[in-house]
């Protein structure tokens, strides 16, 4: 199976499980649950799923033991786009081609779409763990499980500097600190959480985690890139947004050009990092290349 | 001590516990931070974390267990007060006599201030969890965090029914099944949440429970009565508000008297359960009394 198979496949599985927790029974807050399906169900890449998958497969074949924190990790990045996307945040009217959640149903709907979705990713891994008997892997859940509230937390504080720097002139180190929290925590929850629940050992998890750094840096450059000079019907929503808003960015802080090279240096280090480490690992070496050419 | 005498003491142990968790340090999050501390010292009755406090004590002495507890579900009750008073849901202006998050600083930051603190409380209580040996202690904070998620998750779908209800007419049925989740659920877990943490046995839990219910639901009734015909200033906020909106409350629904009644009656109800189950219960019979009767 080539990346692009596997890549598919992965993405086929995640949906399925999504699906799952969709509720759809008859009851008074039925369409605040139709609101969160049709956020959770919009599409998207599914790449923070995929990379604990992933990671996890490095060390232990029994995957599905790790699809209820997948599962809760796409709902987590679904709230932050659902309240990012709010009139009071960035006021976007289209994400991934469909309208917001706010713009389908209404905005008092979309805050408690996102804040139920943040609820349930705990309620679901929560009540997980308290029907884990087997005590080594009650500690990795609950070990995995801490990995993902520090890294709402810090999404949450990166998300808040971007928006109080909006229009301002931001230093190069507020910017990274800002990218570090904002992408990169949940891009590196997942892979140290992979890493935990299969049992690694600090020594990989701490190689891990430099790769998911280097990846989650990567990633917000290339959106960066994206959002100045993709293709808005690719992207599924408009361009240019950013420049217009007096967003700093990578790509107006350091202009097109030199945002591309760092783009291109931060790749080949990831790269570097999990090429060294794990022969097992091919997948992970398409997948920093994967986010670096991606046009959406 | 008298009854209002103890109120105080727990008021003020809980208020310089909050302050505790509220982060000082100078960092590029640093409003955020503040913002978050404004609403959560912002005064308020503490109701929550004192049942919370008073449950458990009535079965073991070392109360400083649940204080953690206490902690996380003033800060869940804060999240849902910074978001239900948004532009997008209720566009309240005042609470507890003082500017709201998002008048005090903006709709971003009130936004972001009530998922912070969402998952804030997640955090503490996680942490805690990774941090307890006893195996014994650590099920029941595991038992105690579920129970915490699932009475957010109906609160939450209540504040949906409440927005989605606005200006329409509701069956008796509706009311109240809004009720017991979005006043309801936060009332019921706290006390549900020491019992379990003092190791209670289920018989006590679900006498516990039945009590929770009863003055959960006669404090939706104060609230809506002292919502119609209380004193703005004693309250901190306008009154008429819900008539204003086309909310349906008890009082809308009922009329003025016959919510005085059903108030009359459920607490009698309340402390009725709570007298004949515990003889050390006097505090939470007095505390049934100060719902009904309280102006604010």
């Amino acid at each position: 199976m080539n990346f692009k198979e596997e890549l598919s496949k992965y993405i086929e599985l995640i949906n399925s499980e999504l699906q799952k927790y969709v509720e759809k029974k008859e009851c008074p807050e039925r369409i605040l649950n139709e609101s969160k399906g049709y956020s959770l169900l919009a599409g998207g890449k599914r790449l923070r799923p995929i990379l604990m998958i992933v990671t996890y497969s490095l060390f232990k074949d029994d995957i599905e033991k790790c699809y209820k924190n997948a599962v809760a990790i796409e709902m987590v990045h679904t709230f932050s786009l659902i309240h990012d996307d709010l009139p009071g945040i960035d006021d976007d009217d289209y994400r991934r081609g469909k309208l917001t959640n706010h713009k389908k149903y209404n905005e008092a709907t979309a805050i408690l779409a996102g804040d139920s979705l943040l609820n349930g990713a705990y309620k679901i891994l929560i009540d997980d763990i308290g029907n884990t008997s087997d005590i080594v892997e009650k500690s990795r859940k609950i070990e995995a499980l801490y990995e993902l509230s520090y890294g709402i937390d810090r999404m949450i504080a990166g998300e808040y500097i971007d928006t109080e720097f909006e229009g301002k002139e931001i230093s190069s180190d507020y910017l990274e600190y800002m990218h570090e929290n904002k992408t990169g925590a949940l891009i590196k929850a997942p892979v140290k959480i992979g890493a935990i629940l299969a049992g690694a050992q600090e020594e990989d998890i701490s190689k891990l985690e430099m790769y998911a750094e280097k990846i989650g840096l990567a990633f917000q450059i290339k959106d960066d890139i994206l959002s100045e000079i993709g293709n808005a019907e690719e992207l599924g929503k408009p361009v240019g947004n950013d420049r217009e808003r007096g967003k700093c960015t990578y790509v107006t802080k350091y202009g097109l050009q030199k945002a591309q090279e760092m783009l291109e240096q931060i790749t080949n280090e990831a790269v570097d990092i999990i090429k060294k480490y794990n022969k097992n690992s091919e997948f992970l070496v398409e997948l920093a290349l994967y986010i670096k050419n991606r046009n959406k």
